[in-house]
């Protein structure tokens, strides 16, 4: 890929670079109203003020609006042909942007919001090195993995009203657990606080129900992905999850990142999966390379301290790519709506460095994991931050995600 | 209660007598613009209507809507005080109404639509029968019912985007399923297709992430109930459900009826539930009479034949309540939204007669049922119908809620 140079400045490690231009909904600190912008290194390009200067042909009312959802419906031959224009706006000496820079945003001015109105929220659990770890602790080491969980991209249902922009801060929940030994369960404030490192991809056009999604046609469904982080309690979950899975255990808040980077910007990142043994059936069938080497780093800051990095994966791990998760989830006819999110599942790879969650990270609570500034966690304390970053980068172009960070505050 | 009598003509044993006047959203047959309304006897109080025509005091806009969302927002303060002026306006002689009968729509010449924009959908399974009898067909017979059962009003997230109104057909879902013996899962439509018996209620009030409902004011967050076919795919359910619970074998389709009857006007036809032993965790307890009488009846129709009964069931054998289920799917501060659904899960009585689903009534297809017409059945076949009915009579008031139906589609 041929690296383009902007006239703007933009700082060379950003995660926004010229080849990234990521869509978010961003209001002015002061101001308030909120609108759609494109993130270019440390600003925000308004697509409102873009569109009503006539610099793109979309009417600005669909800019105007608290989420992208109808932008996104508008389809990706409008949605592409937007960040095309901008990158060109961005790369052209000349450009009429160039001369009216009150488009351009200072990202710091602003207040990010989530982006989509979310329909449904799946949740994954694609990584095969996250769901032999968890088998491992919460059921038999010596059968970790579960016989469907090679021909199934195991998923479930999760809790949509709950999910939240990066920065809001996330309370303690309180819940039944079952303690060791104990008869009869009691009701306190969850003390296996944990983060789930994840990716989300956004869905960005409907189906009917009854309709499936092939594997083949899966990326025209897929408007781009998002940093996800399913906050999880696992004291609540294990005493809550049989038969019927996860619920109040994770139900609480999962935190995504603003940007969503679009599918067409990661393509240069494509890599290869995982060898899929035992073959999988015919509707699960890909062709090409369909992970992603995106770098994923979760740091975990005690308040008034300094961040520590508990984990550094990458999504190039997971054994089920977005195409086979799709196409499983409409083989039954299950109907897909523009913004639902569909997330990876904790992001593990095989290196004890690289696990996605505090679970697998402490083992189960067994091996306390000792910070920079001298104190130890099992699982995530009060007014502790998680923050997760990502990036793809090749070439000397990157395209990142900027990060979600979510801080604990004590139950009430 | 005393019993009202209303001037127009209302046939004695209709569902949608002078005390229930439940809310829902149609069109004319040939204009098509959906509007809201109330249903009285085979008719219709267009509210758009009575509203432009100032006998009651809201804003037409908010009953020319696709969803009774907006109208549901504005507060039982509103919608109790519309409900029971529109009971006024039906029973008062000289009525203005009485006056203006273009307000008033036959039922036989329009189309219904689903009341709501559904926000989460969460399915409980909240019958002890139900529970137990899965658990011995599916898990330990020994040990049906799960340590966690009687402490929790265990629940799932399930599809928000499958739910479609009455009358809508749904598609037999292929899928993966295990047959006995293999080594490895095959692909192919359900053999297994289920319907689950269920009512589901209506939140009406939004909370913000972080809050819970208490039992207590729990009555104040639900709008109404409706019936709902939580249709279940159990062979595709049974090989993909453990551990993160059921997904694929449900997100095809669940059906709901058209109509949502208020909690006020169920309010007569309370009763106490089941003692709950042992004690429930304080966040939990409640106080009076919690359970609903409502009689319930699962019709199946092969195609071009006659209805059969296969189930007599009753709301009121739930083991757990609507106000412990709302208070625990918050307790943890997960938030919720107008329009969410939650439903009960299957509706089983202790007695054959009154299984809730034909997963219990065929014992797992060991026991065919025959069918009026001579057919036996285990499970539902092509080009059936399954027709739910409820209704709560006391004192020779009746208040029902029509019927949830839906007809299996070969699978394509």
């Amino acid at each position: 890929m041929k690296k383009l140079t902007s006239w703007l400045d933009i700082p060379a490690d950003s995660d926004f670079s010229i080849h990234n231009l990521p869509f978010g909904i961003f209001s002015k600190k002061k101001k308030g109203k909120t609108r759609a912008g494109i993130a270019i290194g440390n600003q925000i390009v308004d697509l409102a003020a873009l569109a009503e200067a006539e610099l793109i042909d979309v009417s600005p009312f669909v800019f105007r609006q608290s989420t992208l959802n109808d932008f996104i419906a508008l389809g990706k031959k409008v949605t592409n042909k937007v960040r095309l224009d901008v990158q060109r706006l961005l790369v052209e000496a000349d450009s009429p942007l160039q001369k009216k820079q009150e488009i351009l945003i200072l990202q710091a001015d602003v207040q990010m919001h989530l982006p989509i109105h979310i329909g449904d929220y799946t949740d994954f659990y694609s990584s095969i090195e996250h769901a032999t770890n968890v088998g491992k602790m919460f059921r038999d080491p010596e059968n970790a993995l579960l016989p469907n969980w090679k021909h199934i991209p195991v998923g479930y249902h999760g809790r949509a009203s709950s999910i939240v922009v990066s920065g809001t801060p996330i309370r303690r929940p309180k819940g039944q657990v079952m303690p060791k030994d104990a008869t009869a369960p009691v009701f306190k404030p969850s003390e296996r606080l944990d983060f789930e490192l994840e990716m989300g991809f956004i869905t960005g056009k409907n189906t009917q129900l009854g309709d499936s999604v092939s594997t083949t046609d899966a990326a025209d469904y897929i408007f781009g992905l998002v940093l996800f982080n399913d906050w999880s309690a696992r004291d609540i979950q294990k005493w809550e999850y049989v038969p019927l899975g996860p619920f109040l255990g994770k139900s609480f808040g999962s935190s995504m990142s603003p940007w969503i980077v679009t599918l067409e910007a990661l393509e240069p990142f494509k890599v290869a999966g995982p060898k899929q043994d035992p073959k999988v059936l015919p509707y699960l069938k890909y062709t090409g390379k369909n992970n992603y080497d995106i770098q994923l780093e979760v740091a975990l800051q005690p308040e008034n301290s300094v961040a520590h990095t508990v984990s550094n994966s990458n999504l190039k791990y997971m054994y089920w790519n977005m195409r086979q998760q799709l196409a499983h989830h409409t083989i039954n006819g299950c109907n897909i709506n523009v913004g639902d999110v569909m997330a990876s599942g904790t992001i593990s790879g095989k290196d004890e460095s690289s696990y996605g969650s505090m679970l697998e990270i402490s083992w189960g609570g067994s091996k306390p994991v000792t910070l920079k500034d001298g104190s130890t966690r099992t699982f995530i304390e009060d007014n502790d931050t998680v923050i997760m970053r990502g990036f793809a980068e090749k070439d000397g172009i990157k395209v990142g995600f900027g990060e979600v960070s979510g801080t604990i505050l004590p139950s009430d």
